[in-house]
């Protein structure tokens, strides 16, 4: 896609709403330093078990938001997935090493989050020309002090703990609208997942596709924009790319 | 008081929460300004116009609060307000000058207002020690705006349109510690109304008054501090103070 073309597709757009997780930040690297830390002396596969519990996370994110309700604290379930994963043939010889407190210490590692390179730059020239406004399954204060932590210069946050349920539930999406006051084709929802961007986009929101090494994975390299067949309305490398194009 | 005093005081603070209409932003300075420009060719008293107007607001809010439920987007009762106004017998002869045109931009102009000169580098300093949030009687696309337009680098913004009441209701103050995880010791109100800090320290939230020429002007020089045998935590003559204290 030619940078003028996305720039046509955003032209009326006056606010960017972020996917946090994956997104904007990396949750995997930090995860796995922490793991490894935590675990020393032990001979483990951290990749496998921060993707197990990021999975456990989705899994759960997405079964609030088919029923429209369930906790979204993400410590809270972050702990309770943990709990369980200690509990599984596969982990359990960890659970006599990771007493309540380290366990507790790994569940706030995710509030460490690093973001990606290019993000804090990006954000904060995107932020002269238009609002940025986070809008993530994570819940307010796990989103401010990541938003601390990885110096995110948000105008605002909107966390699934205002809504009562999770991305993709439409309320979520209607919700941010409500209190952006916004017509949904002047707001752009911006992730690295492509069932974010289809939920906004039934909304009437734009679309911005960035693809991020942690996330999509099967879907990653088949996303195309609208411009060349494809269902987003524009595909940036990097929050950078897309201040540049606004 | 002396600094010391004041910073013991708020030693424990983790997060401030600042009112932001009189205490963050001069309502006053632009609306009267505003005023006197849409009114050009007539001969008026802009300063009673502008405080019987923002009297109209603190009526209602209070009303909302009282009863718990209203409206909380500002617009919509500025709009209100303004009308009922040009009804008015004092104002009725400007009731042609402005149609409804003028009367949206008049009530957008409040989006506006300046923050005060303390405002924008205390907050900048204190954001790296604190977390700083926004708890004000506005609504989010409102405080969005004001924190665009002033450069008020808020960590997040908790409108009232979030609670569905205004300040001095309970279910704020409550509502601001839960989506912060915090507890109410750890959080201070900053504001210009001691009405805002008595309610907040009814929550077992800490008090810092700030003074400001256009709001309190029946209370403000009889303030004190606890140690000086009065009822606020701190007393600071500005943002700047605020930050050099923590």
């Amino acid at each position: 896609m030619s940078p003028e073309t996305a720039s046509g597709a955003l032209r009326d757009v006056e606010a960017f709403v972020f996917d946090v997780f994956g997104t904007t930040v990396d949750w995997y690297g930090n995860i796995v330093r922490t793991l490894a830390e935590y675990g020393k002396g032990t001979d483990e596969d951290w990749d496998a078990f921060a993707k197990e519990w990021r999975k456990g996370y989705f899994k759960h994110a997405r079964s609030v938001a088919e029923s429209g309700h369930g906790n979204t604290n993400m410590d809270v379930v972050h702990r309770q997935i943990l709990d369980a994963m200690l509990e599984s043939t596969r982990w359990k010889h960890l659970a006599n090493i990771w007493d309540d407190k380290k366990r507790h210490e790994l569940v706030l590692a995710w509030h460490r989050s690093d973001g990606w390179p290019d993000v804090s730059r990006g954000l904060y020239a995107l932020k002269k020309k238009k609002m940025i406004i986070a809008l993530s399954n994570g819940n307010m204060r796990f989103l401010v002090d990541i938003a601390k932590h990885a110096d995110l210069p948000w105008d605002a946050v909107l966390s699934v703990d205002l809504f009562g349920t999770c991305k993709p539930n439409s309320k979520v999406y209607q919700g941010a609208l409500r209190y952006l006051e916004m017509a949904p084709e002047k707001c752009a929802m911006v992730a690295a997942h492509m069932w974010d961007l289809e939920a906004a986009a039934k909304h009437g929101m734009k679309t911005v596709y960035v693809p991020r090494p942690t996330d999509d994975g099967d879907v990653r390299d088949k996303v195309k924009t609208k411009a060349e067949g494809g269902q987003v309305d524009a595909l940036v490398e990097s929050f950078e790319a897309l201040a540049q194009l606004v």
